[in-house]
């Protein structure tokens, strides 16, 4: 929280569940926030929004694509379609390198330009977390607040090298992945477990002279789509072209997001999947949780470093060493005489 | 332990120490079990041993391969090859599966009778335990183990599939990988990541009609290594061919081993690699024995079935659901009342 002072819980929740965009924007940077006050604010601000989120019926929507591939387009493309027929849409990322390299995706609004001053957008650019694990679990609380504060659509944009598409995955309803006409999902950097992951595949940049080429990857894709494992939906993932250039693809993709939408609400998959997904949430949020309790430990990591260089060198069984780290810190688990002074 | 009654720590080290074949296989039993005192016994004996086993300059090995590509074969013959050279030789296995399956590989002693027959070797079959991490680390602990018993060479059977691939990796110093003769390593159902981790590939049964498509194997193979990443440690990972029926290849493969202990001793990388994975077992140990802690937690366990339900109907939210559970363990991390009806 750099601007301006902290909001009480009610007023955070009050501007938030009205849809305030300022109180929003305020919200979310609270939540990324590694200050312990600013946390325990935020998770008393979730639990007051969580269930009006959860009955908001927000449309998850993760977008992928090795760069280049024409995403930030596709999305201010997208996200303006969207606005125009009467839906909320938020814009967020999750980029895992966003610590090194200060805002990859998503840190110039700028290139959004129509969509950022659509008052039915809200476009947050991706947090500076330390671990991907943490980015990941500020991305899922802020999908909360997006949702309590009702929007109908969230887009999350990923940069499509791994980690951030698993995490992604985890949180959304539905997953797209952009592709080049042409080259192959593993010229582009694509690796195929990225491509199976996918309920939607689209060929972007499908315009004047890439038009045959473009054709060409959806065959390509239609047949891969066809080996690969059948979806635990029951749907088949369909693959559609499109190009910023020439406007065209963004109805057909519309449409298939709706019939996706229809056959996993209708099978209960949609459902199920949420279930698992908050599942998934509480279990990593322990995890988290737990490994920041035992690793910040004044003891833990004085101990550690007495007793690595000993394993390193073999003067010690790093399995007796782990015993003698973890008697520590269950004699006494809450000393946090090192972090107090940080408050 | 259900043979025999327990013996004393000094007793099991005294025995292991002096190379004592039975009590080293009453002393992995002990290892291998889940009960709490015998776990503590077997800290103190690791502990008691550990310098010892890492003098003993033992030379581990990891042999992987899909079925039917002869592993066992192979290993009954390189190992007494090995004996034949005035070697102690041990071998174990990892196997995830063996929980479900009950002792899928090494589990028929019998089938190595050459070799189990020998004084100079000994068999051990895979551990079953419920998870692969566990196995991993009591397979890790075994290791130290045989290494005070003063074996010069540990073979360490997998079963080829991925996870037990990757735990043998962080606990060898030499990877090898049998594969079929004509078969590409996509049909013989090998990971690319595992070929990629290989130190030594043999085309096994390189023998009769096999040959020529176990020569197209090693050309195939070749080119593949030259295009993988460069090794760590300088090594350039060699194809060499086998086979048990015409007894060809064991020496070719012998002498690859050496020079590639030889190559990364010089360049340091063998050192680094043992430290980095002493490294490894520690925060493996103490993720273990910390999630072992709070999951078998008895408040933990009732919390995590009374929110559960609710965080799965959206009532509330997984984040703060984690916040309680976490601050329930922190009140009181030894709370062990249901655990101690057990012991």
């Amino acid at each position: 929280m750099t601007r301006g002072k902290l909001l009480s819980v009610d007023e955070y929740a009050k501007g938030v569940l009205e849809g305030d965009r300022i109180t929003l924007a305020r919200a979310i940077t609270l939540i990324e926030s590694v200050n312990p006050t600013h946390n325990l604010l935020a998770e008393q601000l979730l639990d007051r929004v969580i269930k009006e989120a959860e009955t908001r019926n927000t449309y998850r929507i993760a977008i992928t694509g090795a760069p280049g591939v024409g995403k930030s387009t596709f999305i201010e493309s997208f996200g303006y379609w969207l606005t125009q027929q009467n839906k909320k849409v938020a814009v967020l990322a999750i980029d895992p390198s966003s610590a090194l390299s200060k805002g990859s995706i998503l840190g110039d609004k700028t290139r959004m330009e129509k969509l950022s001053t659509s008052n039915a957008a809200f476009i947050r650019p991706s947090p500076a977390g330390e671990t991907l694990g943490g980015v990941a679990r500020k991305t899922r609380e802020t999908i909360a607040l997006i949702e309590a504060a009702g929007f109908d659509f969230i887009l999350i944009e990923t940069v499509g090298v791994g980690q951030s598409e698993i995490a992604a995955r985890r949180m959304c309803d539905l997953f797209m992945l952009l592709l080049l006409p042409g080259a192959g999902d593993d010229l582009q950097g694509i690796k195929r477990g990225i491509v199976e992951m996918a309920d939607l595949l689209v060929v972007n940049k499908a315009d004047g002279d890439r038009k045959k080429l473009a054709a060409q990857a959806v065959n390509h894709y239609q047949s891969a789509v066809h080996l690969l494992s059948a979806h635990p939906g029951g749907w088949t993932p369909e693959v559609i072209t499109a190009s910023a250039l020439e406007n065209t693809g963004i109805e057909k993709i519309w449409n298939a997001i709706l019939r996706y939408q229809h056959q996993t609400k209708t099978s209960g998959f949609w459902v199920k999947q949420r279930q698992k997904q908050a599942h998934h949430w509480l279990y990593n949020t322990i995890q988290e949780g737990l490994n920041t309790l035992f690793f910040e430990h004044p003891e833990v990591k004085t101990l550690l470093k007495q007793l690595e260089p000993q394993i390193i060198r073999g003067e010690k069984s790093p399995f007796a060493a782990a015993k003698n780290i973890l008697d520590a810190f269950t004699a006494n688990p809450l000393d946090n005489t090192s972090k107090t002074t940080t408050i």
